[in-house]
């Protein structure tokens, strides 16, 4: 195995922490075929001593380790990076313990998108979490893992939030509008569908089949806890504090997330501009593609795979950008992007392991 | 059968032409529990001579008439009303026949929902319809066929113009808003996402389903012609021109239309007052049914049915107004609604017929 | 309202016990429309309280009655009939209250479906239940609910055990076979599939959609304890006891079971023979239509309605019958199969409130 | 690139023809991870000169070649492969040309499937092709290419006629019983169930994502042309002939096949040996993988992958094997059959660009 500068390494040794939910799987997949990195720890609280191939099926032959238990002493001790692939709470309690034996931590949570503890609070405040944060020292240390807007600061990190998967799909939609001053910014208005799968693996009432199947719903509205650090986020591009509006949908298929954004564009500004302005922006980001107004934008397209496809639309009768932003909230929304923040955390190539077009129909 | 005072009186005989699609079965589905309405003739270009039952086996023992051609001299002559289930074209050339015999018509098409011929020119630029209006005389005896707005033009007219689902979809979404001025007109953006039932029974590639049961898409964006007739009618119940953003996406259901419409709140309203409004608006409107922001509000609530639920939110941080507005596509969206106008041309109960729950799950 | 002697007479008086299931919903849909009938209690451990409409908010307007408690002091007294959708072990407890009261009974599960305590218990193996019948005296009062093969005993009985889905599919669309001596009995191998709604409404890891949407498998292979039942019923019929092979499949749709009949036709047996025999054995059955073997027969044509289609075919090479047997698992094969019990049991039209084509598509 | 002796050489040279097709989609797919193969040329009839990737918007960046006439003469002439993605008829008029110029043929159709005249005729008559064979020479020459069965003629093959996908999943379920003769050959019913992408891309009505969302169907019962197939390996293997009966159902997913196989067990076998020879008939088999009675079988765990998973059962009752068969229909079903086949023909690993375990949920 070579890294960016040629020399020989040895294949980054894996812990996934939550191994037995849709983020543990999904980053299983891709490390299978990631030609520098092997998993040697699968940790879960649940299915205990169970193969995740027991569990998944499909990875029968090409990982069947077993889950252990989060406090197994036979735990290896010699990783270099675990995944917290858990809900909040758990990566903030428990990444203390591996970042002192000076194993990198990449959390699939909330607890470290934030970089001080004020501004966590706020989040805090938004998912009902009224104990505040359990290792706050470690907040400054930590870094948004979102590689297009931070990949300098996470190369030099060993402590990522990973992104909420509809903050990636508006962050990335909307920055180069942002950093441009394309647009007023009081004017955002962000309408997000999600397959279900976004929802993870328990079973509940409203992602039944029957009951799913051939419905759709808006929640959260005006609510969801993801606007917190798109508002964060954005605001620090823009240097000003940006309130949006953004309202979720859950529809019925599995993968993806189609973010419908509008707009009002500023004086001056028509859909030439503002190509060149996303183009420029992301011109160094080889998993974000940008498409003009009259190409194709199905999500599948992006199923399976870590690319986000932009499309860059004006509505010239109201003089609104609208922009429609496509991830798999699997992959670039979740295991695609933590594979990607290791990648670059390790000196990789960023796109190592994550070449991949998806499968198609 | 008896209508509204009480006389005894014949079945209303209908004739349905372009029979063989998704509008003329619904038709079809909904007049079998009609008490006061018989079909007659079932009138397509398509498959001529075979039985309805044939292309729509559900049908067999309820409706087995034959399709007939559109010129078939064994057409009856009596008919009450005939509806046009077809696309834009067809009416505005055969309804004159059917109106010099005294016969009422309903069109699903965009022939008829604008009553001056400048109006349907604009509408007729957005559909590449470059040959104008065949019947232009008959424009302004025409009536747009949305009872909770025009009730009292539907009663007395003999030419009703369908509206477009869509168009059902965000009107009655907005039209108390715009009536008592709770928002800002320039600011309305409706974002609707609709099941594939709306793009009618032919096979295409976009509907295969293979390339659609895990893909949803944005599409005419800024350029659906439903837009013109939003457009037209919320102008006029507003009394000024008003210009909105509308994009609409296809997601993989078969039958749902759902709107989230965004508009900016003018000064001092509060979600009170806006309950208040929407009530106060369609109190006397059966179909249409309010709920508050915390009500559950699934596309599949109002599937097989005639009803328009209006979920209504108030976005604090941003003073936006957000409308959730559920149709079925097919039925309040389509034919519910055609059967809903032909009631009320008929003196009949305005629910006449249309009294389903829907089928759950 | 008026019987098939044509007097007046008041509306049957119902409770539905269970009723927040999807057996319970599906009956609840069919009585807003049946015009001898009205529900006048809701009855469930769950959710007590709360308006069904809650529940499933498509009934909203059709049907709010609250939840009662199975012991509410207020629950009426004076109903007529009371259904039992509940799973197997409440109907037998709590039947004997209700039919002392002179209250008939239709019961959804397995409890009423023998009328001997021999046969029952070979059941009560099959689902693991040990201790036995809690009411072993009232089985020789029961009635296996199938109108097709019970019509009469249906008639001038009180205490009706409702057919399984499967079983109603599987046997009829094997009893002409049976009835007319058509094939070696010991040859049946019934392959059927089934939409996820028949699993009811409680969400577990099989039936969450992200598992669902592009899965379908196998279970109980050669164990499933409808075959019980199944085989009960054609036993009596042949006069012979008799085994069938009987695979059950779940596929990704809601409503519907398919079953695939393969049997050895006996010597001197054709297509045409065969035909006859079904049409003759069904020729009173309105609910079940026979079909050639190049008829259509997709699942969807009985969606939502209560009939039963039989396709017939013979495969020449093999000398195999080979008979599609399709119903609406929540219809047919539950709710529409009680409702069609009742109306024989109170001397309604059989078809009383079921003479619904289904919604398309 | 290394061969299995360890040589260093080039990579293959592959072009595919109807690669515009679901077919061809999935070989370029595969042949993206392949180590040791490059695409060359792409051809198809329809889109020429359009890049694949504007046809399958998820290719971009992957592969984009153009679309190339079948008679460009700026094709290629130094291929070392082609794959015919092709109906019935293309292969065998256009192999030849190839053939004579040293370049291997893969053939997706069933002009290859019968390596004498005799029988492609039979097989011809079932697909009502009344012509005959276009290159009758060809056919001894042809081996089917299923590996499992035919790996060392594959070997030193240059004609191989890709198996139909109903035909993969039938035969690798059935070849060890016929081998060691487990079963009465009589008795073998094969009840498919495929997903709808093995129809192809082209949209039709059964396939419009309204009538398919929510129905399954069986078709072409007892007359279906893989039948043709199956039965001819299996008598090879059996040495006797074998008539089967076989009914394909379509229900509503995109990929994968599920075959449940019927058939009596010879006295005096029972699971445990039926399981040993399972096991050891596939020993050497990679993509075969045995499961008992009670391990999972949905179809989502062969999903994207090369595999098939076969379930064994035997129901006590009646003495018969139950066999459930998995596979991917257009990965192990077509294009990775292909692809393995490419393998064995060029000396490659045979699993070489295959070991994906596909993507969950």
């Amino acid at each position: 195995m070579c890294n960016l500068w040629g020399f020989q390494m040895e294949k980054i040794k894996i812990g996934i922490i939550g191994a037995g939910g849709y983020g543990g799987c999904g980053a299983i997949e891709l490390f299978y075929s990631h030609p520098n990195a092997e998993i040697r720890a699968l940790i879960d609280k649940q299915d205990v001593d169970k193969s995740i191939s027991d569990l998944y099926p499909h990875l029968k032959g090409f990982c069947d380790l077993p889950l252990m238990a989060p406090d197994d002493p036979d735990c290896p001790e010699d990783l270099d990076v675990v995944f917290f692939a858990t809900p909040d709470g758990v990566g903030q309690k428990e990444a203390p313990l591996w970042l002192d034996k000076g194993v990198k931590v990449i959390d699939f949570s909330g607890d470290f998108r934030f970089n001080d503890l004020e501004t966590y609070m706020g989040y805090a405040d938004r998912i009902g979490r009224s104990q505040g944060h359990v290792s706050p020292k470690l907040l400054p240390r930590s870094v948004y893992g979102l590689a297009e807007l931070h990949r300098k600061e996470i190369a030099s990190s060993d402590l990522v939030g990973n992104p909420g998967c509809f903050a990636v799909s508006c962050i990335l939609g909307l920055s180069p509008a942002i950093d441009s001053m394309l647009i007023e910014p009081e004017s955002i208005i962000c309408d997000a569908k999600t397959g279900v799968s976004g929802a993870g693996k328990t079973p509940n009432a409203t992602f039944h089949y029957p009951a799913r199947y051939e419905s759709m719903n808006a929640y959260k509205i005006s609510g969801h806890q993801h606007v917190y650090e798109i508002e964060r986020e954005l605001g620090i591009l823009g240097g000003q504090e940006i309130k949006i509006t953004f309202t979720p949908h859950v529809v019925p298929l599995c993968r993806g997330i189609l973010t419908t954004i509008y707009a009002q564009l500023r004086g001056g500004q028509d859909l030439k501009g503002v190509e060149e302005a996303y183009r420029a922006f992301y011109k160094d980001d080889l998993f974000v593609r940008i498409f003009g107004p009259l190409e194709p934008q199905g999500s599948v397209n992006v199923r399976g795979s870590n690319f986000c496809n932009i499309s860059l639309n004006v509505d010239e009768r109201t003089g609104r950008l609208i922009v429609v932003s496509l991830i798999d909230n699997l992959v670039k929304g979740q295991a695609g992007s933590a594979v990607q923040n290791m990648n670059i955390m390790f000196g990789l190539e960023e796109a190592s392991g994550l070449l991949h077009p998806g499968v198609y129909p």
